[in-house]
């Protein structure tokens, strides 16, 4: 094998190292989301009906862990096509990654802290706190990817050759920012109107993302 | 290094990305298994016969830890055969693979839940509420397996290429249909006639199946 | 790239997935072991001696710990040996792996169970009971391993080609014997001895391998 | 494929399995670092103020969370810098990056028990023993990364071919000592002055590393 061949293998394999590493912490934390969802145990008079009013007091449960689980698996699969891109690393974009997969890693704690406490029960207290704590994670995974994109897509940095088309670049970095910034939106909803309303809010991501793309096509024709 | 070759090895990469994050998944979901199997606490009169009482409570642990463990890893054999036959990617496909995982990801949970209420005493109540969320949990990972089939061996999207011999689609695609099916059949089986009769049901699968393989092969020569 | 290149690339493409599996799950279940480790809580009158006398009862958890990590280990560069020889890969491999890394999945129980009931109030008891389930999850280790040998190195197989060469093959069947084999002899040590008397069985493996080394060398040239 | 490029790309396969079997002890320490925060549970008089308060509580255990999450991060990328290094692998380099993982492998233990004892109420004791455990497991990850550099930069050992750098060597060597020493000092600072100052020790170590980059530069002018 010639030296040039065996090096750009090298550097590629280093590159790869980056993203399995990557691919392993996001893996681990979709896995420990489950962790969180505790067997019912019930001692006495076990019957179907008390197992089905446990699995039932279970339900913020699974729905915060199908929505996080979700989140995380898209947010992989832009980490994927992001690093599509990516031809080469540097030293900063190890560390903006590191920071980013902090927060994944932080994910299963924030949906376990979010999920109990948005019971039936809960929302009579209309609580904010965990939801402010979830959004914040959220948002950190959020900035971070679009900070992430910023640097990747930056010619200067010279992580990304042939440089990413302009088009591409200004999508993802639009996207990226969209959502974090309706998950903060959250938080005035949930304030002065209801917690209730606040969770349907991100349901606005896909609206504007598809506003978003037709300006920007239009824009470049 | 060539352009073409070049971006071959990386669209190949991205895929083998795709491939290892699934197995990832796949390693923690068999190995958290385990961790719903609590070491048997005895403080005082410690005896080998205590221990030996304590370990016999957790014998349906054990199956629910050995039957759960051989399937996921079944079916990470036929995840494996499954992309040996894939050459490309779309997002559908890591869609349909994200949500396959889910079920993957979920195992562990249903698995003890349905081992903890599945002892002799449990038996007596007759309990069907842990034995349906397992079998639906189980026919979740067998369907999504099913549709992934459908998806990849369908010529039109252009994911396996060249087109996967239709000798093998159609045993691949019933194989994967009959597992999931003879599950859901244990829910009539255990309503109606007795918990533990069920649990016989899935012995069925080796024997349609190899009923199955027959007929496939009579009917194409 | 031509067609041939393509296929094999694959097919060992499919024998790394198999082995990065295998990877994955020694890497989980090793760095499980740690869970079973819990932090000591002391909530009234906390000082350094009351911390330090609360780390000390975890002292019998830490050997366990380690003995366990460095088996696991070692097993892992044994199964990073074996697969060495490995060019392709058959059903029955898949099997016998899988079986194979149920026992490394049971190891954070065993070790967990056994480290437990092994601190000094425990070996007045002299409890076999935790012994001799770790020595058999051990032993289940040890001999799928030596199965995996006996058909890895079977010329008949095919899944190791050049065949490996028959002192190899010769050395390596003895070698992955000794080991349960030793481990068995605990047992009946513990019985009619005493179990501290047991612990240090394992210590004649290194010396059996030196011995057996020098037999089978002799025997060959 | 001709031989000689299939031995080598085994050879090559086989050092990335060792890499890869790291990175994922990496990924899962780093992850199961959040296991040991604790979601609060409060049963009465649910209220964000109650939240916050318990929310409050677990700042140490998050600052435990993010320092190890940073400290275990920045060892991985040193770890992928050395092996970017490494050309083969012999038996020894397996078992010293063993006794290294050991170490990752045990961070989220060590982490747990140090911000268990680090809160407020805790400072007032000036409780040495959890810092002491924190720092000796820092330290044994510091002296193994040590010693892993030495063996891998000795060109007698031949895994990294062609020789790194005599510049390289020195600095990777020097900046690999400094951490853990530094580390060290923490213990009769926090036993002679006071636990506080001790945790401001880690801050000298930029600075001790930028005047050794000048020293050792400067020498070999």
């Amino acid at each position: 094998m010639d030296n040039n061949l065996h090096n750009e293998l090298r550097k590629e394999f280093q590159l790869e190292r980056l993203i399995l590493f990557s691919d392993a912490v996001f893996a681990i934390a979709i896995t420990l989301l489950v962790i969180e969802i505790k067997i019912p145990e019930i001692h006495e008079n076990v019957s179907d009906k008390a197992l089905l009013q446990s699995l039932g007091h279970l339900i913020p449960k699974f729905i915060g862990f199908i929505v996080s689980f979700m989140m995380i698996g898209l947010y992989w699969t832009v980490h994927h096509r992001m690093f599509g891109f990516v031809t080469s690393y540097s030293r900063k974009l190890l560390i903006l990654n590191l920071v980013f997969l902090f927060f994944v890693a932080l994910m299963p704690f924030s949906t376990g802290f979010y999920s109990e406490y948005s019971g039936p029960d809960m929302l009579r207290h209309q609580l904010m706190v965990p939801m402010i704590f979830y959004v914040l994670n959220f948002c950190g995974m959020g900035f971070m990817n679009y900070f992430m994109w910023v640097y990747i897509t930056n010619p200067k940095n010279k992580v990304a050759e042939p440089p990413v088309d302009p088009l591409v670049v200004r999508q993802a970095r639009a996207r990226s920012l969209v959502v974090p910034l309706v998950f903060l939106v959250m938080l005035p909803v949930a304030y002065f109107t209801n917690v209730i309303f606040a969770a349907y809010v991100p349901m606005l991501i896909p609206v504007i993302l598809r506003i978003l793309k037709k300006k920007i096509a239009k824009k470049n024709s």
